[in-house]
């Protein structure tokens, strides 16, 4: 039997989705269940067992070769555990050992989910045929992941590529991870609109308050909205330029809900990597938006997976 | 004949000296010339001559099958040229061709010299039998280098691991490269003495203003003094925090001027990083001082011609 397929799994503080997925990532069986984030570790694994559940009955199933498993952060890919901020009845979980146990013991693949996400953007998006890129997912929090010389660069543990939490203002506000002035503390969804809020902006009728709404506003000309993605804008751009500094990326790939802001997030985000980015090496990096949908970290699950047999192969392990 | 030895070049602002080395680092011929650092570039290139005009004049030459480049940057790798900040005369230099037409044609592998430090250190120092490390001297600049998964990252252009000049404070005062809040704006022995004398501290009768007295006086308890190693700690435990939460290091060598202060320096930088680097994954890094000696940049561009060549024949190629 040729086990052409990968199961996939895309576990995050909302929702679990599982696939199975071909070597062209065409998801070809899904499945989810909403994720019990504040109850017991056990309740939120069986969560992650019905999802198996289904992909297991498919009849595809026989043709799954290894599983890939893209979770919130952080993980631990080493020791094959898992500690999400958002579950926290998950803590050093043995997510690894309990999926092997499932799916009848079948190598099974972890990394972080911005390195999933990066994972499919360099297969199939934004970053594809880019040696070096990062890619970054700004929504409720700020996440990402590298790919080096045309690898993906999980690091140990499958956590490398965590911009979210890289200090770009040493002295900044304190950040919920123990830090200050975290990019995320500036930049994600919730910050663009507390700052706006702060700063005198006021939702509309609707009481919609999100960062959708503040992109709105600064759309419609709100100088005060414009300036809270003018900010969040400067501290994308110094994580950006910070990365590129150290590892040498050509591109950043933004996805996630602020990164769906359009120019009102992309305009300042060029001219403020135009002040960071400045050394010889660094000042072709360009920016684009994410290519990949909502199945980016389901695909991505699967690249990882997939990427790595090829590399074995060609390696003739 | 076999080919058992690497000419390297260390080219800095203040001095190009040159070696013949063994496999195991050992320096068996060296030559040296002061670096003509405002003169046109041709006079640059003179001094680089004479001091490959000794080593091939040496017996040994013969023995000798590359030749390994470590120079100030920025270099780039791909296009074989150096534009090293200090040395104004050379930009886009064609170093490589050069080197290569005075040496018969030998193969010819160019870094950064911050990438030269850290292949050192990883070889034979203080990072040695790390997977993921971080380099860095700290000195009048502020540079440094990245070893990956075990092996060293120079990057498509040889620059990679340019800590000094990712910003650690996005709002701070300008760099000289045009950004603002840079590392090294911040924690070079310049810097480093120039808050010091801003606040306050006198130099002793001596009239020495440097970093180093600066450091003694710390040592004896001048609190000004204290208070600049202390903000030159956080901004350097703010850029490693950064590298670590980015590609996953385990360990950061600091190695130059300022890394020889001593506990004024290491006390406030390990605690500083235990506020920056706080996510579980970069929470077991540990710093610890440089121990190659002033021959790092030499015997690190040789260690990078020499680790390629292992790597090469471990490929079959």
């Amino acid at each position: 039997m040729h086990t052409d397929l990968v199961a996939a799994l895309d576990i995050g503080g909302t929702k679990i989705a599982g696939a199975l997925i071909d070597g062209h990532g065409r998801i070809l069986v899904r499945a989810q269940r909403p994720t019990p984030a504040q109850q017991d570790g056990d309740t939120v694994m069986r969560a992650v067992e019905e999802v198996l559940g289904e992909l297991t009955a498919a009849p595809l199933w026989a043709r799954a070769g290894a599983v890939g498993i893209g979770s919130a952060g952080p993980v631990d890919a080493s020791a094959g555990t898992v500690s999400p901020v958002n579950v926290p009845g998950w803590r050093d979980y043995p997510l690894v050992e309990r999926v092997r146990a499932v799916t009848g013991g079948l190598p099974v693949e972890l990394i972080g989910d911005g390195v999933a996400i990066t994972a499919a953007e360099h297969w199939q998006g934004a970053a594809r045929g880019h040696d070096n890129a990062l890619c970054m997912v700004v929504s409720t929090g700020v996440g990402g992941g590298l790919v080096l010389g045309g690898r993906l660069h999980p690091g140990p543990t499958g956590n490398a590529g965590h911009i979210g939490h890289i200090s770009v203002d040493l002295d900044g506000d304190p950040c919920p991870c123990g830090a200050r002035g975290c990019v995320e503390r500036i930049a994600s969804g919730p910050n663009i609109a507390r700052r706006a809020l702060a700063d005198g902006w006021r939702p509309g009728p609707d009481g919609d308050a999100s960062a959708a709404a503040v992109a709105a506003a600064a759309r419609a000309g709100d100088p005060v909205a414009v300036a809270s993605f003018e900010r969040a804008a400067r501290a994308l751009a110094a994580g950006i330029a910070a990365t590129a500094t150290l590892v040498e990326i050509d591109i950043a790939v933004i996805g996630g809900g602020v990164g769906k802001a359009g120019d009102v997030l992309f305009a300042p985000l060029r001219r403020a990597l135009g002040d960071y980015a400045t050394l010889s090496f660094v000042r072709h990096l360009t920016v684009a938006p994410a290519r990949m949908g909502t199945d980016a970290g389901l695909v991505g699950a699967a690249a990882a997976v997939l990427v790595g047999r090829e590399r074995a192969a060609a390696a003739g392990v």
